[in-house]
């Protein structure tokens, strides 16, 4: 089939306004968020509902053209990018975005590929209920990239990877068809799982459509405290003693190097409340019983009186908990103003971060003795943001390449949250033993067989 | 291959002491735990390292046998148990049973699929962390089959299934290569998740041999409650209140019926501390924070007052807390006194289980008058034992497929624990579309094309 017998094939079956073929309408579906990659595509398709997506992939299957699924496009990997091959189609899901449901008793909500994070969370805040998947894109990225990339964030120490959430999913599959599994159901061992099969493998699998999101009880206590400490090691001793103390409602544990809040502090003149340190640990807790801030404060007074930490404030009022939120949160801009950056996304046994982050420093120092590095992260998830700071001319490949040789040595991942898109395919076959990606390739064919879901993402293309 | 010649490969390969032949050797792994199903296997192995495994299967499968794998062969399903062809071979992973390694500070056990699941747990518990899976054969079942049937239990209100503790696998797939993939990782998104399709897949698509399972902080208050509500929907009421007044601290919310603990009464000698009722719930909450018995008795109060429960009880002592989850526990052996009885393992949405139990009764007692119910589980997780005791000559077929309909009518899974196994696969194909099993064996073709590994289980057969 030509390029125009396909184009009014999909104008007839999805409607002239749902197929965009302008060069300015199809701008922002040609790149990712932070313009690393950029494709061109035949079109961008806004289908308004399940039966128009699977219409659209029957038609892009026929002619030819491979179809890549697009959600918020808040991706860090350029997995929703297309190439420049002419050959490909992005298929948005932004149109689908209704709340088809929120069941209060079984803390569940019903919600299209497309509704943006944010407006599902506020609809079940509404109803006093918690969508606990939090992320700084919260406000742009949508329900079905967050499941098609199992999205982390800053709360998965306490409720898990957007895997977790996931009760049930609607997909339509590579050959056009719908399978629906928008089961409520908090236990279902009826036959093999197969919605775990589209979580987290970006649309190469099929394309997800509709998702049955589990919620939780919104706690009515929270506290946040910031805490200095003089090493990442001080830093375990703070998560085990913080465990021990309020156990379950730890909801964060994010871990600071003092150079990325010196660059805060110079870049976004955010100012550190707390006396100078190697490392700072931000930790927040929320729970349904009143004894949540007694029991922080008490762990802090021990903290320090063991010299686990050096200094520490508990935030007292939710704007001085947003001030401690902001020094994390503009690391990644304050980095980016201090120049050119090469990220990593990685992630450790968490007891083995301080030999991780102690050995890569030496690595890159010996490699690249101008670098600085800025590190920060999950802690309490073992993902660590291994950011390095370089001058223009540095090999970025290399640098990623030393990067992960420390990473693998621990048996860490390449990608801890953001996936693998076309940013990291090289990287993770070289980091993987050939049978996982052996068997890897083998589900792929077995479900799409064409490779004509989004190819080349997180599978290489051969 | 003929069939003393694979003897005789297996014997040199694995060990004389490790290829049972004999029929009372054979005899322990020839049926499940209920005497529901029996086989013939040629002979049961018991290798000791996972070489040993995937040599096991490399032979079998070279020589046309089948493998069963098998772990504690405590599943209620069929699912472990060969057929009688004679064609079949178990593979036991008793023998592999060593806990490798406990990581404290990163809160992960690594632990071969031979452990019995309470070995596992105990050795956490001295090292202060919490292995929360906790089911009522716990102290035979073995971890590789928990994992392989993604076990429930009482706690999964809290932590999850299985699935959710599972951050590493060790598998031997059909064509006998090892896939390593014994990860201690919170977060990690480089690649298809392999791990998921191997977990609850009952040993169909690969056998598995080792795990990385994630602890929790093992709690240092837990309180215990019997409340007796008037009604099933009563007793949503219970546990909204419940997740609003001790929200993250709920581990468990049993739902007994009266007639139930009838039976526990009358059977087990076990007398209920609270007046009659038609309903009791038993609820169990676990914190870190010390004021948690004071927020349960301040709930059970409010609940009392609003009469939301017509009466309950906190337990003083774990003594009296033993005593309250007898009741529960005992519930399953009083039914077998009492006579014949045809289970099911079955979910709905929570919000839908007092619907349900209504349109359940009234479709039996309308087909089967002298039927009686008896119903109980874990209603926090929409999980009912919907079992009813019936006379000799009732179709055990008919009452299924009347069961079943109801739960699909609510959008319920016809197995939320226990697995499809043999047990359930005719009723499995019944209840779930043609699309979702089109697609299971379409991943069962890709990783055992030869439909090598405990063919017939879970899948139909053809």
């Amino acid at each position: 089939m030509s390029a125009e017998a396909l184009l009014l094939a999909l104008r007839q079956s999805l409607g002239e306004l749902a197929v965009l073929t302008d060069e300015r309408d199809l701008e922002p579906y040609c790149h990712d968020w932070r313009h690393m990659f950029k494709g061109r595509p035949l079109c961008a398709l806004l289908p308004r509902n399940t039966e128009q997506v699977a219409a659209a992939v029957r038609l892009c299957a026929a002619a030819g053209y491979s179809v890549v699924p697009q959600g918020g496009n808040t991706g860090l990997s350029g997995g929703a990018t297309p190439d420049d091959s002419g050959r490909q189609v992005v298929l948005s899901l932004a149109r689908m975005n209704a709340i088809r449901h929120i069941d209060v008793v079984g803390e569940t909500i019903e919600v299209e590929a497309g509704c943006v994070l944010q407006t599902a969370q506020e609809a079940v805040a509404e109803q006093g209920l918690l969508l606990p998947i939090s992320l700084a894109a919260e406000g742009s990225a949508r329900i079905g990239g967050i499941v098609s990339t199992n999205a982390g964030g800053t709360n998965v120490l306490r409720y898990g990877m957007a895997r977790a959430r996931v009760m049930g999913l609607e997909v339509v599959i590579a050959d056009g068809q719908v399978i629906n599994g928008l089961r409520s159901l908090r236990k279902d061992n009826a036959g093999y799982d197969w919605k775990q099969w589209f979580i987290g493998t970006e649309g190469t699998l099929g394309i997800v459509t509709a998702a049955v999101l589990q919620l939780a009880p919104m706690p009515r206590y929270r506290v946040t405290a910031l805490l200095a400490v003089a090493s990442a090691q001080h830093s375990l001793a703070v998560l085990c003693a913080a465990r021990r103390a309020i156990g379950e409602t730890l909801t964060g544990f994010e871990l600071m190097s003092g150079a990325a809040l010196e660059l805060v502090a110079r870049h976004q003149q955010l100012r550190l409340p707390l006396t100078d340190s190697a490392w700072y640990v931000l930790l927040e807790a929320s729970s349904s019983l009143p004894g949540l801030r007694e029991a922080t404060e008490s762990l802090l007074g021990d903290l320090l009186e063991q010299e686990m930490a050096t200094d520490g404030v508990v935030a007292e009022s939710e704007r001085q908990e947003a001030e401690l939120w902001a020094l994390r949160e503009s690391i990644t801009e304050a980095e980016g103003k201090e120049g050119r950056s090469i990220k990593h996304d990685v992630s450790v046994p968490i007891s083995a971060i301080p030999a991780f982050l102690a050995q890569a420093d030496q690595a890159v120092q010996q490699a690249f003795p101008e670098a600085r590095i800025n590190a920060f992260g999950h802690a309490g998830d073992g993902n660590i943001h291994y950011n390095v700071i370089v001058a223009p001319g540095v090999d970025a490949a290399a640098l990623n390449r030393l990067v992960h040789d420390v990473v693998c040595s621990f048996g860490g991942s390449i990608s801890a949250e953001h996936g693998i898109g076309q940013y990291r395919v090289s990287e993770m076959v070289r980091c993987r033993a050939p049978a996982e990606l052996e068997i890897a390739r083998r589900v792929k064919h077995a479900l799409d067989p064409h490779n004509f879901l989004n190819p080349g993402k997180v599978l290489p293309l051969q």
